[in-house]
């Protein structure tokens, strides 16, 4: 999508450690404009899929995950990275180590809310080792879910993940492939 | 709002503890479509106000948030409840005490994401004690920015949060005001 991938070019900012930093209008401030086209973008892509409900994680995920679900005009559901007081008790769960926390948790989804032959269509902003990605699709399968697709804002394609969830049979569509990124500011796509 | 109070009384639990559950349709699963009318209703109460700028606090708020800035066609800054290691080191923050997680937690904002003068619409889903609301609005203060108002989906209106910060005279507009509500399941709104 060569509106994000001019962004990132313009705006992303890449930090030691192989981070890319969008934080100017994906990460913590949001271009509305922006992801409501991205939304749009997976609404094209899998527009010849029956999807019941759009799943992704807190936070970063679930403006582009709502842009995306308003299209489809379905419900989003996002994943819990902690637990509060009022979450049920009934909760599927699956560890993941995060890569840019150098964490990892629990994430965590209620059983209310994915059920046994739904078509899911996953969202996330970014797709790299994968782990969050497969933390929710082994969330999906427990329940029971039909995966239609994992849509990703940015795949890091050096990274393992995109081909770890392609070679299982996951369809996955990536707005912006990043090939190689380097810290003198150098981005390049697929 | 009609809506929201419709469904709160259809969908919302009370828990022990005086916490109202309405993680079927706002803070967990998304009800895209009444998430949607809540933005323009916002819209609706704010439309004679230029506003630059939406803020909210993930994640809960996040979606309400993003219907919102749509309807304005401003950019969406949500503050985080934590770091992540490309998190700027020039950010504000202000601590806030959680009523649901039962824990205490800084709200960061980046330095980036807000500017003197700038017109800001706080948005969030609760205000009860107020906590995560006052730390918002001293952000936008030290850094200097007007706030218009603040956009509230849920107000627990016996508690203090609302009297204390529409006392500092912040103009508050919440879409539904619950007056009283029970651990029988009985919800009264204003």
């Amino acid at each position: 999508m060569k509106l994000l991938e001019d962004r990132i070019l313009r705006d992303g900012k890449v930090l030691s450690g192989n981070v890319l930093k969008v934080d100017s209008f994906l990460n913590h401030q949001i271009d509305v404009e922006l992801v409501d086209a991205m939304g749009e973008e997976f609404f094209r892509l899998f527009s010849g899929e029956r999807i019941d409900k759009i799943i992704t994680i807190e936070s970063s995920g679930i403006s582009v995950a709502y842009s995306t679900a308003r299209c489809f005009k379905v419900p989003l559901v996002f994943a819990k990275k902690s637990r509060s007081v009022n979450s049920s008790d009934d909760f599927y769960s699956a560890p993941v180590v995060s890569f840019t926390r150098k964490t990892s948790y629990d994430l965590t989804l209620s059983r209310e809310y994915i059920s046994k032959g739904e078509r899911i269509l996953l969202i996330d902003d970014f797709l790299a080792t994968g782990s969050a990605l497969i933390a929710l699709r082994d969330i999906c399968l427990t329940a029971g879910a039909d995966i239609v697709g994992a849509g990703i804002a940015i795949e890091k394609s050096y990274q393992s993940g995109g081909k770890t969830l392609r070679d299982s049979g996951l369809r996955i569509e990536s707005l912006a492939m990043i090939s190689a990124m380097s810290e003198n500011g150098e981005i390049k796509f697929c």
